[in-house]
């Protein structure tokens, strides 16, 4: 993949925001051999976003490999730290998905499930473009911190 | 394995209890090639129950292979379907285990999680005998029913 290539710019504003700092730090947590080590922050983050053309690429049938596993699992990790951020309590991750890439993510806070999600094509994970995929997690992230308000002593089980 | 061989008598009064037919229907529910059509209750909750000598026999370390993993599976999926039968809401189960046999259950009712549990060595999953068996679901069960009760506008979310 060429630089000029990416979907992202680098001088894109959202690439300063909490959001694409905490994703970066995640996909490099699950960067066991060090490949994005002398990575540009755009580069890293550059798969999540799915433009129409590259999304006309993938097949709409079709088992996600490793590489979008772990792309899924950083990005709810992610959320899960920004929600442990927020609230102060420990927000924890867990995600099922069949080799089909259908499945559940689910975050819980004490007893409490902030975050509940039906996962399918997972192959085809990825974001029109990075505001967007802002937007949705600061979605998620503030359904989950209300749900916490709601319900605080279930949250702090 | 002869008839001989069972852990289980026929005559054991816990095979007629709820618990049991529950954990027959499930593993009757996994059973895709219709293996245990003619088998008997007591050899179908056979291999639940490790003795001294059966779990002498496995190895401390190892991957649980499909068999033992779906035993996991039905054993967690009939307190799910005791939880919801008692309370009359959806209990959802979710398994994550790594292929070394680590890993978590936990089962929700709306917004609540009702059970979680850390699982380890699960190529080792079994008790010391079926009342044993029964016992330890009970407590699950009535744990997870008392924390409902605690909080059953969550549970209804």
């Amino acid at each position: 993949m060429s630089e000029a290539a990416l979907a992202i710019s680098n001088e894109n504003p959202v690439l300063d925001t909490d959001f694409a700092k905490e994703m970066v730090r995640q996909m490099r947590a699950v960067d066991t051999y060090g490949t994005y080590d002398d990575w540009s922050v755009e580069k890293i983050l550059d798969p999540f976003v799915l433009t129409k053309e590259k999304k006309k690429e993938i097949p709409v049938v079709g088992d996600p490999d490793e590489i979008t596993m772990s792309r899924v699992k950083a990005y709810y990790n992610a959320l899960s730290a920004m929600i442990e951020k927020e609230c102060g309590l420990m927000a924890v991750p867990m995600l099922n998905l069949t080799h089909e890439g259908f499945g559940r993510a689910v975050i819980t806070v004490g007893k409490l499930v902030v975050m509940d999600k039906t996962l399918r094509d997972v192959h085809r994970f990825g974001f029109p473009s990075l505001s967007k995929m802002k937007d949705e997690m600061d979605t998620l992230l503030s359904v989950a911190l209300e749900i916490i308000g709601q319900h605080p002593k279930v949250a702090g089980m």
